[in-house]
């Protein structure tokens, strides 16, 4: 069986777009809970300043809180040198950086040029450098929803920069859930055999129904990383009452289903899912705690048991 | 560019999940729109008792009122013989029969064990012989919600005796969302060997989020026929809050972004798609109505104008 690692991003990037604050208990214990599953890597929080995201201001107390599980890593979104700094301090066992292969969307959400970005990017790497292993995730690597199309070179060209300075991964994200199944094979074959010695992550989002076809795609180019939300959390303020990033738990699912092995426990993750919408008080995207595992049976109807009878 | 043929089940497979009847007009009106999209065929009603189904009693009067479009076909489910003379009397271009492969759904939903229904569908084949082409659906292919595996060559066997009987089409239908993409291919292959003359059509369910990479898995065998329901109509008893069929809209738009021709015009489909809640009272599991086309770009915040003068 292949193995397929997940990387599990809903405090991070499903929190992130969240309206209420979720407490720093109801984090560090679904943090908890999450890493008992089996998931390869859990984004934690971000090492942002707490008056550009509020939701995320406890970083260092969950950090600080949270059980570590041997062959669970924790990563930490980093936007510059003084939250790689803090990041350490947490003991993360990852730096995740992050800029957009657009311009347009690299200004209106981290406020600079992609050259400022990568700059700052490249000081906190070389903070990093021996101490911790760094991932960079680059946005809107499927289309900008301002410019649309971002060419696959753009996206090669940025990956190859950061791959000059060393990372130990990349995530390549379709930030809104532009991506299509074709457009993924592609990518995925020129990534691989450029970066093939990296690891390599794709992160998909919901935003269109397209996700699992694409992780699909995706799997049968050799990608064996993703990053995944419990309940499918994570919205885009783009697309108003759409659905977020992939749901971890259908990815999972469809995956085992199709003799991948995640070394995840889905019954269990199942579980924790279910309780997710008490967490952020609302109904989440995610299908699978809906409907059940393909393998929970149904009762029989009553009737079914007469007909039986009557025409046997 | 390979063509993909669709065929629009909303008004059938989807309305008759709802609770509050449509009224005819608004079925009618529905119909003439998504006819007037480009759709390959479009199952209208059922000629069903109106006791068993009461959300689908209109079925002559829709089908007397619809305007009929060239190169749409009108096709209407049928049980019994019955209901294929009134299919018949109402200008249907073509029948489409339902039994399920797994014995237990069969006596859940028909109410009578597998080889009755298919002596009773028999009896309709002969009936419509020469006067219009039978298309065969059958359920629970992908696995039964009672009694869970239906083994492949049990869903051959049946397609091969309705195939004997003369049959244009069979549709092979995951009627609770229990098929994954790896499935999908070895059946569809399967399929495609034994029955490559028929029109062969895949019916997925979106209940466990996995319809659009069962589209894919399909498509990349070579399938080219696809029911699908607008916004995604067409609950599952057996798993409530989950979604239903997959969602004409989405399904047509990853395909058209992956350089299929469907014959559709997207936009038009998708102004019809963000009508639908208003038919039904309710929202709808369909994800491109909220989100927009891919190629539906947005305007920078005004900060990123901003910016980009003082960065130049």
């Amino acid at each position: 069986m292949q193995r397929i690692y997940f990387n599990e991003v809903v405090t991070r990037d499903g929190f992130q777009n969240e309206p209420a604050f979720v407490p720093t208990d109801a984090k560090v214990a679904l943090i908890d809970e999450l890493s008992s599953c089996g998931y390869a890597k859990v984004e934690v929080t971000s090492f942002t300043s707490a008056k550009a995201i509020p939701m995320l201001r406890d970083a260092a107390e969950v950090m600080g809180r949270i059980r570590r599980v041997r062959g669970v890593e924790t990563t930490v979104l980093v936007p510059n040198v003084r939250g790689a700094e803090r990041a350490i301090e947490s003991r993360a066992d990852e730096l995740n950086l992050v800029m957009s292969t657009s311009e347009s969307h690299n200004l209106a959400n981290l406020r600079m040029p992609r050259e400022k970005s990568f700059a700052g990017l490249r000081e906190v790497i070389a903070l990093a450098a021996g101490r911790v292993p760094v991932n960079v995730s680059l946005s809107t690597c499927f289309g900008c929803p301002m410019d649309g199309d971002v060419p696959q070179d753009e996206v090669l060209r940025w990956a190859g920069r950061f791959a000059d300075l060393g990372m130990r991964g990349l995530t390549i994200c379709d930030t809104t859930g532009m991506a299509n199944p074709a457009q993924v094979s592609r990518m995925t074959k020129a990534l691989r055999e450029r970066f093939g010695s990296l690891q390599l992550t794709l992160h998909f989002h919901n935003t269109r129904g397209m996700g699992l076809a694409n992780v699909l795609a995706s799997v049968q180019e050799g990608i064996d990383r993703f990053d995944g939300s419990l309940g499918g959390l994570g919205g885009c303020p783009y697309a108003p009452g759409a659905t977020g990033n992939i749901c971890s738990e259908d990815a999972i699912h469809m995956l085992h289903a199709m003799g991948y092995d995640t070394g995840i426990d889905l019954p269990r993750l199942l579980a924790v899912a279910r309780r997710l919408p008490q967490v952020v008080g609302h109904d989440v995207p995610g299908q699978l705690a809906k409907a059940g595992l393909v393998t929970d049976l149904h009762p029989a109807p009553f009737h079914v048991a007469e007909l039986r009878r009557k025409f046997s």
